[in-house]
């Protein structure tokens, strides 16, 4: 009755289907982390994705969720599914290094809410995933455990700094993972890797237990190969909605595909310097979003964007130094810091308080700027990253033929907003430049706004193919 | 029937009593204020309280006022009373200098929440009180202005920053004032000048309209001659308290007097340093308030406050700082500053971000300390300032024979805390020194306690006679 599926085909599951083939017996979660862990072990040797990889620990809550279902006893639909954290989630009795020398020894005695959340919700965990040392940058080339490569060009990046969990996700190494967002570490990477990656409204989903990088910027969010299996993590990491607003529900999505939308296509910022291959596939699927939920599209203005978002930088960078200052981090062991974190932590360390607290007016501007936009669009779409994967080592980079800047800042720039503001953000595969690199369509929605943002992208995803396209690991 | 009242019998009514006189037609409202403007006359050439006196505007709403008692129209126990504030309160088409030449010109077109209050419970604002230059300092000795002399003791300062109001109330220029206290500048000044002055819980009072010192930290709270007078202006200015907790009502402070209660003595601050008089005066207070609640007397702890409260002064400095930049007053126009307000802005632009996010932590800490302690008291005492009124000009001083430190430090020493807490802390007279200067009992409460922390002040002033003295402008 049952038929014999390869590991590719057992590992590339979306988490849906993969739920619905264990609630029939045709599969067992011991089928599902096999799977995952022979594409790590073939895998991560050259993507280096994961840190710590939990073969027993997860072949044995396999047997165990085995049992369970074979009586029936699901607990939801991540029941057996593998999946992975990014390192900085505090993973009780699991070493947690948040990608950094000085935590390379630490096991926390606690788990994360993130990861108490799964282990109540029958996940299995399979690995720590690599990322930006102490998340603190945006390309995973981390000078201790080595730089993430990109699934889809070993040579290249993942982004950052949830590298990581986007590589793994896409690779095929686990079916989905969490991340941390302060800049842009969820989106980014899921751009890079041509994968789902949400970052949900601010507070939405807790980070605590997480080792943090800017409190009242830092976000946990779901890497995913779909936006189904998006809104099936969220649902389980997911915290409370305020009283009235809609929790998605992924079984609801489809049904619940909003119609004769306004889609909001922001000036001054977003569209300012894109290379001119992400550029084109934006704007296709802007159109296609228009033309398969009958939306109108108009210009939105966030004019003062550039300015304020340079502004809330001091704030980051402040609040950053501060939580390794009163760990005693630094600057007692500024040496075990690679140079690009350390440098800045010495930054941070030079704010005045009277630039942080103008930052942090304007970053209530920016939140303002966003919510005023809202009040006449749905959804707004930008690029969520301006161009695709650079080359591992490039730190300089010119977009779309203009001046000179550097990789770190054009990475951040697209996704930076949406953590200021505290507005729910996804990025979503829309394409692939000539290089075969993967880009993200980003959609930036309301506050709470996360079921019909999800509706949307789903929409979206359902009316194209990238989604559906596996690296080959070359 | 109505036998005649001197102007001084007049100008020192209590305001329940002046109430009940007017609901009698025994006086009028504009008897009120010719008894005030006779005292502002005669007393403030040498006082130097009032920066601004509204002769002419306040007889007109006198005799507004007289016609509505007379039609019985009466808004309530204020209607018709001459009240003063201090002047960086914005009062709409009147002059709003928050005793500086900054603003020297500066005429409001809209009311603070406080004086709009006034107005709707039918006050008559008589004048705008002299204070510290932008409050920022606990002497008020304006250097645009002069200083504010003592009633006391013309030869000494009346505490700060609210210190018009203080010696005002004091010299029966008015029924009551409103001050603003970032750091002590209500109950300092009602310590030096022999009357109340209330603190409240933070946020209960709006300071909306107010010219801001340090947000954080600001409140707004009454200067009256008298606890039940003090409840009677808190009752109009007060924002709501939080759901079940009891509203303070002047008419039933006396029956709601609590018995057997916990008064909390506290060790490591506030009786570090004290003038030994003034620490008699505390001592012989406490035991007073212990017999007639039948009270015990317990020692809590408030170990870490020392250190702690040094640590959150980089916070209010900086925000400080923070304002008047963002107005562009500092530092364009540093040279139309006093030196000691130009100095704390100078020092408010050098604190570092992380020093300023690690004095909010240090504020996190000590509200935390301040909670534990209101979980077994229900009261502490502690002097509201730990020196009777310095003379005008003097800036080193040496309490209790101890090392040489500054007036600055030592007046607000005692007062600080409960600025940074949040705590409602109230300055009730508790004696005079052998030099005939008055001194204060400071009482803090539990967060939104003002209703018990009243009627305790109650049963004290009305166990002595302290209250009932005044000042005879020698």
């Amino acid at each position: 009755m049952t038929r014999t599926r390869s590991e590719a085909e057992l590992a590339f599951l979306s988490i849906a289907e993969a739920a619905r083939l264990l609630r029939r017996k045709e599969i067992s979660p011991v089928d599902l982390v096999q799977a995952s862990l022979a594409r790590i072990e073939r895998g991560n040797p050259r993507v280096n994705a994961c840190l710590t990889i939990l073969q027993e620990s997860a072949l044995r809550q396999a047997r165990s969720c085995e049992r369970e279902w074979t009586r029936g006893r699901s607990k939801g639909p991540l029941h057996g599914i593998p999946i992975a954290l990014k390192d900085n989630f505090y993973t009780r009795g699991i070493r947690t290094t948040a990608g950094s020398k000085i935590l390379a020894d630490f096991v926390p005695k606690e788990d994360s809410d993130v990861a108490a959340r799964f282990a109540a919700a029958g996940a299995i965990l399979i690995g720590k995933t690599n990322m930006h040392e102490f998340a603190y940058g945006i390309t995973s080339e981390n000078p201790h455990y080595g730089p993430v490569h990109n699934p889809w060009a070993l040579d290249r990046i993942s982004g950052g700094s949830s590298g990581g969990s986007a590589a793994a996700v896409a690779a095929g190494m686990c079916f989905a993972s969490v991340g941390t967002d302060t800049g842009g570490s969820v989106r980014v990477p899921a751009s890079l890797c041509g994968i789902v990656g949400l970052k949900p409204t601010y507070g939405l989903v807790s980070v605590a237990g997480t080792v943090p990088l800017a409190p009242a910027f830092d976000h946990a969010g779901p890497l995913a190969r779909s936006v189904t299996d998006t809104c099936i993590i969220l649902e389980v990491i997911a915290g409370k909605y305020p009283r009235g607003l809609p929790r998605p529900n992924y079984r609801m999505l489809r049904k619940n595909r909003p119609r004769r939308i306004r889609i909001g296509w922001p000036q001054g910022y977003y569209f300012e310097r894109v290379e001119a291959e992400v550029r084109r596939l934006v704007e296709r699927a802007a159109q296609t979003l228009a033309k398969i939920l009958n939306a109108r599209v108009a210009e939105v203005p966030l004019r003062r964007l550039a300015e304020d978002v340079e502004a809330v930088t001091n704030v980051i960078v402040a609040e950053a130094t501060y939580y390794h200052e009163s760990q005693g981090y630094f600057p007692a062991r500024a040496a075990e810091y690679g140079d690009d974190v350390r440098g800045h932590l010495e930054r941070g360390a030079k704010v005045r308080a009277v630039d942080y607290m103008r930052g942090l007016d304007r970053k209530r501007a920016i939140a303002a700027e966003f919510d005023a936009v809202f009040e006449h669009a749905d959804v707004i779409v930008a690029p969520a990253t301006p161009i695709a994967a650079p080359r591992i080592g490039d730190t300089a980079i010119r977009v779309a033929g203009e001046r000179e800047t550097t990789v770190r800042a054009e990475l951040l720039r697209m996704a930076r907003p949406a953590n200021i503001s505290g507005h729910p953000a996804i990025s979503v595969p829309c394409g692939f430049t000539s290089a075969g690199l993967p880009v993200g369509l980003q959609l930036i929605g309301p506050k709470w706004g996360e079921a019909k943002l999800l509706a949307i992208a789903l929409a979206y995803e359902e009316a194209t193919e990238w989604h559906a396209r596996h690296p080959e690991l070359k």
